[in-house]
């Protein structure tokens, strides 16, 4: 039989470190190709390139693993991927591990869990990484057992059609064990910063700080990520807000 | 009382023919304000910019209404808005008309329902409409008294917390009704285009056709759209995947 094949991307770029750990954690799994940003894509959603080519590069091949490094978004990369460099459709897909958390409704923003969505589309199972930690350098070698272990069940047990994982852990060397989570909700706050050009011209920076509206409730992905578990909500593609149909019908339809 | 204020956005530019029929057919019903980017920006999803800052200008003042261009994407418009630009929280945030459906999963890579969502974020009602013509110079005047319709419902009665609207119009001039849809499934195929440049160097165009895996499926916004009907999904920013909690709670916590 063969090993799994195992995609792995990712939206800081195929040198993060990051990306270099999972890679590690993960290569004696599958066998591993890694398509990725040729740098940094934070904050790309599920957008793709529309108004230019994409390129790709082979980078190395170490251990087995190619590397390729793409100069579209993360959507891209698995869009390459699966269409052009795997030899066959890869048996899972990994994103991560995204140098800061993509909990509550942040995955809307993430370049990681973009990933992810692209591979419920595609129907391969897929999961995003994401640390707290924010340092380039990090070191999320306290992540390695339960990554092994998730990576592990859905390998061999699969996820429901249309539903991916988005993991997310706490800048923590351990952790409380992990929980199942729903996504919290919040807004960011103080989004624009302001600021005068040498030439007199306004620019702005999209920045800004996330507000949980969660409060307690120790159901959601934030708490848990703040409260020293690792949290795991499982992800669906399917928008549809089901539990307004009835308030619609009656504003739209009488 | 003061009249409403409404901002428009949309992510084919704040001089595409679609967004300007929307102002149009609009105008009447509130205090408008356009912060449109300066080009088009398919494809932007849920994306904001990161790296480079965003810069914005005036265009215009016409009829009482100030249009803005920002160098940024869908999503950076609505933050740039809400938080700078405005005189106040807007009461509504309307996107389109799209030049192009936005029907199915297709709401992950759309820009014009990325300032829907980011209105959803914020706690405002919020609407996206697109239409299934794509031509630039596309006539959608039949859309308006179904546009105002909406518009009217969801400025009186509001919508429910963390829900937006998806609207996509048939390529039709007359529609058979107004259908409440769940978003689609499917995925995109052949999504890649290789060619070789003058230099004999492998580039790619992202692009692709659509296919759906709704067959005859009666509820989903993609059956509406193609048989006659305007397709309006109630979309939401609740991503978890409640119905996976048992199955994932046996393969991963056990």
């Amino acid at each position: 039989m063969n090993r799994p094949l195992i995609l792995i991307s990712n939206d800081d770029g195929y040198a993060a470190g990051g990306i270099r750990q999972l890679i590690d954690m993960v290569r004696l799994m599958g066998d591993i190709v890694v398509v990725a940003p040729d740098g940094g894509r934070s904050g790309a959603a599920m957008s793709f390139t529309s108004s230019v080519p994409v390129n790709v590069r082979r980078v190395s091949e170490a251990d087995g693993v190619q590397v390729f490094a793409c100069t579209g978004t993360p959507c891209d990369c698995v869009k390459l991927a699966c269409g052009q460099l795997l030899p066959r459709r890869p048996d899972l897909i990994l994103a991560g591990i995204n140098h800061g958390d993509n909990a509550a409704i942040n995955v809307h923003y993430s370049g990681t869990m973009a990933i992810a969505l692209e591979g419920a589309m595609k129907q391969i199972p897929a999961i995003g990484f994401s640390s707290q930690k924010l340092s380039a350098d990090a070191d999320f070698s306290a992540l390695r057992p339960t990554v092994q272990q998730i990576v592990k069940s859905v390998l061999e047990k699969g996820l429901p059609r249309g539903v991916c994982l988005n993991v997310n852990y706490p800048d923590a060397e351990s952790f409380k064990g992990i929980r199942l989570c729903r996504m919290g909700v919040g807004d960011w706050v103080n989004e624009l910063e302001r600021r005068t050009d040498p030439r007199g011209r306004t620019y702005y920076w999209v920045t800004g700080s996330f507000k949980s509206d969660d409060g307690h409730d120790e159901s959601t992905d934030t708490w848990a990520m703040h409260n020293g578990y690792i949290a795991i909500t499982p992800t669906q593609l399917d928008l549809t807000a089901y539990g307004a149909m009835d308030y619609l019908k009656d504003i739209l339809l009488t």
